[in-house]
């Protein structure tokens, strides 16, 4: 049995997470919140469950949760997209990204993606035959070299990964930055997939830049978002995609064999909180700017350094004055083992990892009690 | 945009199910209960979403659960399955299907499938790259053809694709065909998927010859099912595999990447309902025999003709005492709006259908109102 993945181990963060229960450190390494959604999406799962929708949903997903996206979009972005065919439901954002790939990747076919990058990405592409082509973000923001993007396109290149805002490294782009894209790859055959899932943990005033904002890129990209991290359900494992509907037939095919559908009384609790809470979207970059505040003014007295993040749940900390002599995974583990606080080493989202990097990345998608505690054994180090 | 599935359109469940909302029409098209999952089960998810069990699962699935499928594997199967190493929660058993296939389907890989067969194999198949070989069931039995199995393997062969029992026709196969099966592909690089997710639905005092029964076959398996289906919840989209270490560490390597994990309240809920409920297995044959026999008590006073199912939900009838003329795609359409019964045609299920084959297959998941009212159209015509 020869593997068709054999570069691919147990992700970095079922590591870390298991080896956060096994020392009983904090778990700010796997992304996910330690606190729980809201009582009344929680409250409306056990109903509809009760109420007997526990039967297949349609194939693209609930009517009444497609419809709630579709009112999102136009809301916070001014685009009108069309529930019925620019809008599937996915079985998570996870699930919504191998599909996308799949649903125009060949055999041969180059895809570019930006380092750091999250790493379903690559096997994913894989998968399909096709080819990554790894161009490392310029540091220390965590920008977009465009001349060297430039030079990265090739007439193989089918596809470009943005994802924004930036997991590891909490950056954002702006409109500008899809303006410059757009003319890199204008007459080209190339699609987009646009990796949206922490679309609502954008702080400091900032706004979104996402590609359902822009014309020109919308027409030829996969458009990404996670119920599961906008509501606090990661457990839920349900996303969804937006795309134009020639795009979207051909995405709904690989879904329609992948998965068939996700799972109905999850949407109807979903598309019935959306409706009846609006205001949840609205304060969510609020909540957790807070949290990044209260943990980054407490790190603050630590070795760490760190600029704060710009947006997602995940902050990055440089340990160069802590451990400079060792490697990320080599820190993350003697952090967890010997501090009791579980990160996640960055140099696993790269092909080639930056030699002199000296960052972990902390979860702080966690309760004031949890960042507290954290930041006190950080800052004992 | 050139699709990579250009022979993908809708498939038949939805559109004969969106067809039969349309017309009103009863739904005995595609396979699910018009029936709710017990109440035990459907309680216990409220209950686990509201005590905080809404984060990742771990990826190869709640322990508890996969507990739950080894202690089942081992009582019905006498087969002792390790949940660590062995046994991968999915989100539904479509996906566990297409994770097998990926894990080991190379492009140029030849896969044998049995026609009829579900309609996911085939594109699953494609996106690996792989070529479906189609051979038929001979008809009247839908029996395997060993002879034409022996003849359609060549040194291409990479995976045989196994269905007992067996949708639509509801034909069993048994241990005798497995140890044929086993004695042609001794020493030849071929791996099995063995669909069974109706392993439950077996009437007659009949035997499930699930492979997990079949030591040689097993080392060489994907073995599928569906809580969705034998717990009445096919919405919940939750389904598992179970394949040897060496086979589940390359399925986990996909399924990782697909969707990293299934939904974590519905785990716990199903692990809670299975190890309080055994019984629920056990009475399950006797459950849906009794609706068989019931809707073929009544059919008989039709002028459909049939030999009633050895298993699954489904029974299939000629009409050609009815509509001769139709084909069975212009019969289902039909009868759903003629004579308000909706049903599935099988010629979808086949490469090549048999010219002469006048089949509709009726879902019989149906509550007993259902089936008597379905029974009492169909004999009126
Ligand atoms: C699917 S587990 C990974 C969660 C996550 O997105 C992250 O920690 O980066
Ligand atoms: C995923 S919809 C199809 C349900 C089913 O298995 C069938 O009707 O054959």
């Amino acid at each position: 049995l020869i593997s068709k993945l054999p570069n691919v181990g147990t992700t970095i963060f079922t590591t870390m997470s298991q080896l956060a229960a096994q020392t009983g450190a904090l778990n700010l390494s796997q992304g996910f919140p330690d606190f729980d959604g809201p009582d009344a999406l929680r409250e409306a799962v056990g109903r509809h469950v009760m109420a007997g929708h526990n039967q297949y949903a349609p194939m693209t997903g609930l009517p009444a949760l497609r419809d709630q996206v579709a009112i999102k979009v136009a809301s916070l972005y001014g685009r009108q997209v069309s529930a019925d065919s620019e809008v599937t439901i996915t079985p998570g954002a996870t699930q919504a990204i191998f599909c996308a790939i799949h649903a125009v990747i060949r055999p041969g076919d180059e895809v570019i993606v930006f380092d750091p990058c999250y790493d379903s990405y690559e096997p994913a592409m894989e998968l399909a035959g096709g080819l990554c082509i790894h161009q490392p973000l310029s540091l220390p923001d965590f920008t977009i070299d465009w001349q060297k993007l430039a030079d990265a396109i090739t007439p193989r290149t089918r596809m470009i990964v943005l994802n924004t805002p930036h997991n590891p490294s909490g950056a954002l782009i702006d409109l500008a930055d899809l303006d410059r894209l757009a003319s890199l790859i204008r007459d080209k055959d190339i699609y987009l997939l646009s990796d949206e899932v922490y679309e609502h943990l954008v702080f400091d005033g900032h706004e979104h830049a996402s590609v359902l904002r822009h014309e020109e890129l919308y027409q030829r990209a996969f458009v990404v978002s996670s119920f599961g991290k906008t509501y606090h359900v990661t457990g839920w494992k349900t996303g969804y995609v937006v795309a134009p509907a020639a795009l979207s037939t051909e995405l709904r095919k690989v879904h329609q064999y992948v998965s068939f559908t996700g799972v109905t009384p999850l949407q109807w609790a979903l598309a019935e909180f959306m409706a009846a809470h609006p205001e949840h979207l609205s304060e969510l970059a609020g909540f957790y700017q807070a949290k990044r505040d209260l943990f980054c003014d407490l790190l603050a007295e630590s070795r760490f350094s760190f600029t704060r993040a710009a947006g997602t749940y995940f902050q990055l900390a440089d340990y160069s004055e802590i451990r400079p002599e060792l490697d990320d995974v080599a820190m993350s583990q003697w952090l967890t083992r010997e501090h009791g606080v579980a990160t996640i080493p960055i140099s696993v989202f790269y092909q080639t990892p930056p030699a002199e990097s000296r960052l972990v990345r902390f979860c702080f998608a966690k309760r004031e009690e949890t960042l507290r505690q954290a930041a006190e054994r950080l800052c004992a180090i």
